[in-house]
């Protein structure tokens, strides 16, 4: 039986990232990362397999690079249960693994809604399976109507990537809200990015439900709420994940009430010698403590570096999810930060908002120029920043990144309208515009007049 | 006489912020800008003109678009005199204009050093004058041997537009320092941008100094302190600028170590209702309190926003200045906030760097991918970041804002390690391999070694 200091189930973003942080906290330490497959996709990378990158072979994390410079070993199997009094894993083929400290980060499995028709061929749902992503694909290639269920990221991406690869294939999206990417951002960024989807010949079924899927063994229909029928040869659910806990909850860790896998601030479960991380890890809000089933990649590294630093000392405290996004439509990047104002307004916050918008270049004719707008939500009390979104030019993926530092520091909007920013002609908007610090300064206009 | 609650004295990147934030902050206050000339050029737009951007035309602030949408009166015209007991400006035409409030935001004027020769025909310093520009541009379509004078921002990216507009010239940079760029950026990014620049066939001449311009009316060579001659018949100076504080250095306000117009952090003179804000104010580094010469368009608008708001009630203050730089040469992104290694050591920090490089896009092969690199510079006991360099990608332009956010609010390695980010494939790095959060916990690695 093999023994290691820190054994990590799961190779995925937090698997991949809490084995480096422990490596990079406790030098001396051996480490063993179990992973199910040899290869591990990329997992935001996923939708552009279907179209820019081509084939899932080349959207991999790199983990054996990663894992032979960081002197970390890797193991190909299946852990299917732990016995946490001896303090070991045992894998489907009744390998044992022995740990001192442990982390879960088995991540989380695609929702399959239990409707008529749902086991019928040319069904998919988003697996991080390099085989069946390949599958995907090969129906893509035949398929002439898709119709994708769910209008989130991976719905809106997987949409515009299918027509990337297939131009001449039609494709629906069927979304039980009002609108799409509802849930991240305020409506007039919902409303561009539906415009954006049209422009692109994408057909998009709002306020709409399925219910059934029709067809013989292969799928041919989608059945909806409305009475409508649309004919579907392929359907790809993009409609969340669930908490992957099996093998926690086997063992008799806790489980939160969004169904992860329960983790206090310092990662640790109800097993103080047990961590969990990413997707498979209840999360709480960072705003109010309360709990959230966000799930997202960025977060998964974020509690990795948590679980992998605190494992023989709790040297770091996860502060809550603040939850940052970022995609892009058409040529246009849509990203957000913290809360939107219909979730401020339901948590209970009095909410002004600034917006400012401005080309990314000065003077605007500098080549590559576009125009990039912030739209910032503060407390209206305390004047602290507590979401932001971005919509335009690709350098809003990085701005967002500013807003979340504002958002993670608590900053006030005066703190934000004063704040040193770097501006040159072919990277940002001029200082006298830069969108960031003046939509602190309208949001402060608003404020007065309250 | 016309009276104006508030008089703001010069419209470039300070005065016009601080116009626009007077009128954002005291919607009811008339407020009215002097300035010299109808046109004022983008102060960090000029180098532009010269290449890709064209002509000083389409490089100015859109001033008066700026002032008719906000109420803001404007008068052309050069104030000479403040009579602070009766509160009066007055032009060189005589004209009076009375005020409750003046704002002294009258910049800088480019430092002429006073060499033998420099009286020369087609020696010319940076003036932020439209004729003046289009004299330079037109002196450019003639030249054959381009000598520039200093190797910071200016000359860097004068060199490359030049080049841009004609190929054909000869182009040398004379610095008295060892590096280029050298008070911004640690050795090697400027050994990175000394690169891009021979790339491009700029001739380098570092540790060098000029003794005396040669020829008869017109310049035609560029004596050095090596004794070498360099071939010039055209000379562009960028060797620094000092603050323009004629005006109110007559009217007995205080100036400070540093030649500036001594300001409190509130941006008061010593005469509390006149305010002074840009490159003609005096400065403090926001990390010890010391005078410091830096002067950016970017540092103006944020001293034009404390002024601009504290006119009739002091609600902001001045932090000191941070230094947050870019730039672009070649393809490459160059920008800095903070201290680099060698001025922290000077200031007696003792330091400790990390550092990450990683595909700016994930994976590598999406579209637009771009190395990006980022150097952080920590205090070694607080672990509170003092410094941070950015090379690569356009995308760092914006990063680096993330960057200056974290060093005004102080944060701690600890804290960047496990800061949360916004990553997308076609738009920023993997949340595992993000640059900011993972050189973060390079340095942490150092400190623990320590």
């Amino acid at each position: 039986m093999t023994r290691s200091d820190i054994l990590i189930i799961g190779a995925s973003a937090a698997g991949v990232t809490a084995a480096l942080t422990a490596r990079y906290h406790y030098p001396n330490k051996s480490i063993t990362v179990i992973r199910k497959e040899k290869l591990v996709p990329i997992p935001c990378g996923i939708p552009y397999t279907f179209g820019v990158v081509g084939t899932p072979e080349k959207n991999l994390i790199p983990a054996d690079d990663m894992f032979k410079k960081n002197n970390i070993s890797s193991q190909i199997g299946e852990a299917v249960s732990i016995d946490r009094e001896a303090k070991i894993v045992t894998l489907s083929d009744n390998e044992s693994l022995e740990f001192d400290r442990l982390i879960i980060a088995t991540g989380s499995i695609p929702v399959i809604p239990p409707l008529p028709g749902i086991e019928k061929q040319n069904i998919f749902a988003i697996q991080k399976d390099v085989p069946y992503l390949q599958d995907i694909i090969n129906a893509l290639e035949k398929a002439h109507h898709l119709c994708i269920v769910g209008c989130g990221f991976i719905g809106v991406e997987i949409a515009e990537e299918c027509k990337k690869r297939r131009p001449d294939i039609k494709i629906s999206i069927v979304e039980m809200l009002t609108h799409c990417l509802q849930l991240v951002y305020d409506e007039e960024f919902c409303l561009k990015a539906e415009a954006t989807l049209k422009d692109q010949d994408i057909n998009l079924l709002l306020d709409e439900k399925v219910v059934s899927f029709e067809g013989n063994d292969m799928v041919n229909g989608v059945k909806l709420g409305s009475g409508k029928m649309l004919d579907a040869d392929m359907v790809i659910l993009g409609i969340g994940a669930s908490a992957n806990t099996s093998i926690a909850a086997s063992a008799g860790l806790d489980i939160g009430p969004t169904k992860g896998i329960q983790v206090n601030r310092y990662m640790q479960t109800s097993d103080r010698s047990i961590y969990a991380c990413g997707d498979c890890a209840e999360k709480v809000s960072f705003f109010d403590g309360k709990p959230t089933a966000l799930k997202l990649a960025s977060i998964a590294t974020m509690e990795a570096r948590v679980a992998g630093a605190n494992l023989f000392s709790t040297n770091r405290v996860n502060m809550g999810v603040i939850g940052v996004f970022s995609t892009v439509l058409g040529d246009c990047a849509f990203a957000a930060a913290g809360l939107t104002r219909t979730q401020a307004i339901e948590k209970g916050y009095d909410v002004v908002v600034g917006e400012s918008e401005a080309m990314n270049r000065h003077p605007g004719c500098m080549p590559g120029a576009n125009m990039l707008k912030v739209k910032l939500l503060f407390e209206a009390g305390s004047q602290i920043l507590i979401g932001g979104q971005v919509t335009g030019a690709k350098s809003g993926g990085e701005l967002i990144n500013t807003v979340s530092a504002c958002i993670h520091q608590r900053m006030t909007a005066d703190e934000i309208a004063t704040f040193q920013t770097g501006t040159h002609p072919a990277l940002t908007a001029s200082p006298i515009s830069y969108q960031l610090v003046n939509a602190a300064e309208m949001a402060i206009g608003k404020m007065k007049l309250k």
